[in-house]
């Protein structure tokens, strides 16, 4: 007799078993990714699988209603207990009798995709570096002595085909206990980590142990710290929070850091004890949030520029203050959460560092490469992680290439007259009428524009404050649209541009974008100093992707994509418009959100995505901006609005800008020299 | 032209080499061990070689006085600057032109032999986990930035065929500094020790650094904890230092240990944080002793009980009190000096603990199963490291038995009425006259026999204050061959002796050895209570060996080793005599002195030792005293002196023993039961 044939959906993977083998037994012979936590026990169910019966002219087969054995002891029992979908079976119970047609729904799939919320639909399949194990270890013999531990490992490599793992002193201490209370049943968590090092046991429970264990993924940035708790077997994320970066006190930007590490015989120091403490902080609060024990978070991944990196390690970041801004380490680095001090997690927790790019180009931008996958694109992207240091990398699978650029905090509202962080009362959205002049905006914290009904009313509680880097952003290059700015940056006098709101503040003018002050409120104005700390920002953005472009030997991109927090925040129309970012059309510019914090999730539910990006920052070919004789015309050119010499076609299209030009002789401009 | 031949000595290696090889390239080439810590740069002056010149019929090659180049200017540099003895080049400067015989001198060995101090003159080739290298690594380039980690990894692959290392982050933290000090030159201290992961830099100094480094071999015993503080590069031993063990308050045996942890809920954790300080005090005791810095100390190895060695890995020892005696782990166990507190040594040091062979049969026997090779050894030798509990191994090429067996502490001077440590004053070697019945003995701290002129003025500050563990053995033998015992172990009385220092004390007799009460000192008596103890004591020694004889079916062995510090004091014939050991000829008794510390000491020397251990402790057959029927048996047979039923014919030879008999009708013996 034939032995029977199956075939397995979705995979579509199919062949020959012998009569009487239990489907977990054929998935494993075929390679069909089929989940198993408690090893074939009937324990866990992770293995379960839908029989198909009747004909399947695709597969060219017909499945008996009794292709698989019928139901048994060990099914029946789970099913009473814990309830078996209709249809199911456990995989390591049903025996396959005669031809049959296997699905095997998602969630038992070991490998499952995770589907991001992006705009193209990418997916990481699961393969965390942490992963349970249920093992029935041999008791021990005093005629054929072994440690516990040894026979812990013959069960992983008798059972799971794993080679022998290391067990850190305080679970060794826990080892004899956990094995005697399960019966010589245990679930160990095992992670698998280092390519070059033995795999270690970070946690172990008596008996089956389903989970769940998570991990952390950090986006430590220079203002705020973001973290997601990841399910490590779902990659489902629990819980999101954020702290604010202690070590501002040391400093708002990198540099101010870097300077105080310098001029502080402890200030290094200080600054790690800092944002160590608020890393383990951030783990206490993000366990709260999740409502979980913090010692069931197994690893962190964390993903920052080079300063914070280097802080976070406890080393002195003085080399990057200066060329040729040498990294002490620029590999992948693998810890225990012990070396970072981060005792909320669990006490064998493991952290694994992205690598760094360059000097000024760290995990962080590692992390965005990570998500954004540059490498993998038909086309030409330029992607542009903005913060006090903006990271671009432009590449598609031919090449890649990175820099940074030092943009400095005006994004950010930091060193604008009004500006504030974005809170509620920020302005973050503004509009003003080409014809009247007259300015509506919206603020964070009301879904109501400024010239609807009931504005003041909903604002009522905060007000309006200030504005914030979107805001900002908006407001300037909707002057520049309603004719009130030159392409030079000026600000037109209220003869100039007709309009009272443009009042003269000093030799300069400002824009009136909101008066509060009869309420008591704050007068919200847009001054000739703030647009001139936006030209900075952008010219220095600008130049970054242009000398970046210079190399690939290119003066167009095919698409932008705006990664970062603050990324997700900007109108594309109102950026091209400032010229932060070449000229593409509008609907070739996407947010990607917190992508160096999608980096470091993937990091942590993927290892192949780990040995990926740390083989792909080496081929990245990095561009120091700082030391290019080009990056400085490129910045001069890109002080004017959108651009001094680089044609905006496609903006034009849908944008043209007003040929003003408020330079008139005597102007303040010549003034500033 | 025919390339040059080169021949090395001792080794005898020959080969051809292109004509303006270096000495060193030749060495390498063709295998010869040639030392090197500058890799060549004319720094180290560790490959010194001595040409020969003239005829060497031997080789069958005639040596020109230019046979090797000129001096030159590094050559003439270090003479000036550091003397090179006459007749010495430098391997790495001076080029082979011509045929030419070289001897590479001890001392430019890499892998030189550690000769040991034994009978038989065995040796160890230095192989240490831990090693200082040279490198000259290259500056940063921005334009391709990689870390500094990186670059150093990129030199020790160059420069020295090494695979990447990790860099612990304290190390990491101090790496930028030392290469810009050394100028890109540093010299790192590498730890290649663990099979299956990477090695790890331990320590790095700006520029060329010798050394030295040291490594603390540690045999950590029930009683005392000794050390030897050894030369990493040489082997040799620079300090020794011993402390208790500060667990004794805790319970002198190891099983009283064991119930202190059973019977209190903090019990083991006490006396893991009790050993764990006494280590920690001893490195730094030893590093004063030696002169060092204590953080010149990279490595440690430790070999004890497996008891000694749960409770300083922070383990419960509970399992090992009860059958079936379950080891928490058995294998070789690579840990960081921090893991066990042990702060004094450099922050980055590395331990080794040693394999454990069983749950009675620890990692202290392995060593001395490391130090005594049973499994290279062509006769069969019994090895027994007596102590508390004394470990027994037996075996030869063919095969190697062990077991342990609880002597008690009995052989130390314990529970024994005058009994007392080894300390000053203490009673160690005894002769008594077969025809008299009057002793003579010797004290620790004295070197006069009592019956000697002005022993009482030398003994004079301490006196005599007891009898220790050697005394006591020898005084019973004598006993036994003066006629004042019998077979069964009773002490004759004054009239069945002849001699009034059988003394009666209840319905048994002792032996007075030494009356000090007449100078307000002790009575040092033997009693029957301490005859029994001994017996006691032997038979558990002597039926552990019996049992393993039995398994490889002999009844004879061919030597003796007395491994232990105790086991340097006792006196062959004396053991024989009380039948602690099975009948060989005496000159066939061995002390190998501290045995489990030198096995520590070589495997801190030696990779290819540790290896061999962790292979060789598998394949020991482990017998399990405490569950043998046959055990009690030869325990009861071996009550008599030397034993009630195997004969003691080489003992015979030399000491015939008097046929008494003191067991007369209502015998106390028989009110024992």
């Amino acid at each position: 007799m034939t032995d029977p044939l199956v075939i397995f959906t979705p995979s579509g993977k199919r062949g020959r078993v012998p009569h009487g083998t239990t489907v977990l037994e054929a998935a494993r012979k075929l390679g069909v990714d089929l989940d198993s936590v408690c090893g074939g026990r009937g324990i866990c169910s992770k293995c379960q699988v839908t029989p198909g019966t009747g004909q399947f002219p695709k597969h060219g087969v017909t499945v008996s209603a009794d292709a698989l054995s019928p139901f048994n002891a060990v099914e029946q029992r789970y099913d009473e207990k814990r309830g078996l979908k209709p249809g199911r079976r456990l995989g390591c119970q049903a025996q396959i009798l005669s031809d049959v047609v296997l699905d095997v729904p998602p969630e038992s799939q070991l490998h499952r995709q995770v589907v991001r919320k992006a705009a193209e639909a990418r997916t990481v399949d699961m393969d965390p570096a942490t992963r349970l194990y249920f093992v029935e270890v041999a008791e021990p013999d005093m005629h054929a002595p072994t440690g516990d531990l040894e026979r812990l490992n013959a069960a992983l490599a008798a059972q799971w085909d794993l080679p022998p793992a290391h067990a850190p002193l305080p679970v060794l201490a826990r080892l004899q206990k956990a094995l005697r209370a399960g019966q010589w049943q245990v679930t160990v968590a095992l992670h698998q980590g280092h390519a070059d090092g033995p795999a270690q046991i970070l946690d172990i429970w008596p008996g089956f142990f389903d989970g769940p264990i998570y991990g952390m993924a950090i986006d430590l940035g220079s203002t705020t710290i973001a973290a997601h708790l990841t399910d490590l077997a779902t990659g489902a994320v629990v819980a999101s929070a954020g702290v604010m970066n202690p070590q501002i006190r040391f400093g708002e930007d990198l540099m101010s850091r870097v300077s105080h590490a310098m001029m502080n015989p402890d200030g290094a120091e200080e600054m790690t004890v800092a944002v160590r403490g608020a890393l383990d902080d951030l783990a206490r609060a993000i366990a709260q949030e999740g409502g979980i024990d913090a010692a069931a978070i197994l690893e962190a991944t964390l993903v920052c520029n080079p300063v914070m990196h280097h802080l976070a390690l406890g080393i002195d970041p003085v080399e990057l203050g200066q060329a040729p801004f040498a990294l002490a380490t620029s590999d992948a680095v693998n810890l225990s959460a012990a070396d970072l001090g981060l005792g909320a997690l669990n006490p064998a927790a493991k952290v694994y560092v992205l690598p760094l790019i360059a000097g000024h180009v760290g995990a962080d931008a590692a992390a965005v490469a990570l998500s954004e996958a540059p490498e993998k694109s038909d086309d030409l992207v330029l992607i542009v992680d903005v913060g006090t240091n903006a990271e671009i990398i432009l590449g598609d699978r031919s090449r890649v290439l990175a820099c940074s650029s030092p943009t400095g905090p005006a994004f950010e509202g930091a060193q604008i007259s009004s500006g504030q962080r974005a809170a509620p009362g920020a302005i973050e959205r503004v509009r003003i009428d080409p014809e009247t002049k007259e300015p509506r905006f919206r603020v964070i914290g009301c879904d109501l524009w400024s010239d609807e009904d009931g504005f003041e009313q909903a604002v009522g509680t905060t007000g309006v404050t200030g504005i914030c880097g979107s805001g900002i952003i908006e407001a300037v290059a909707e002057m520049r649209m309603a004719g009130l700015v030159d392409a030079g940056g000026l600000i037109g006098s209220a003869a100039q541009t007709g309009t009272s709101r443009c009042t003269p503040e000093g030799r300069t003018h400002s824009y009136v974008l909101h008066d509060g002050t009869d309420d008591g409120g704050p007068l919200v104005t847009v001054t000739q100093g703030d647009i001139r700390a936006i030209q900075l920002a952008k010219s220095a953005l600008y130049a970054g992707a242009r000398l970046l472009m210079d190399r690939r030997g290119v003066d167009r991109v095919d698409r932008v994509v705006l990664a970062g927090a603050f990324g997700a925040h900007i109108s594309p129309l109102h950026a091209m418009v400032l010229g932060m970012i070449p000229d593409v059309p509008v609907d070739r510019v996407r947010s990607a959100g917190n992508a160096a914090g999608t980096g470091a999730r993937i990091a942590l539910c993927s290892r192949a995505a780990r040995r990926l990006i740390e083989g792909n920052v080496r081929r990245i070919e990095k561009v120091e901006t700082a030391v290019e004789p080009r990056f400085q015309d490129h910045f001069v050119a890109a002080n004017a609005l959108p651009h001094a010499s680089d044609p905006f076609p496609e903006l034009a299209k849908i944008a043209p800008l007003p040929q003003v030009d408020f330079n008139t002789g005597g102007s303040p401009r010549r003034r500033r020299r």
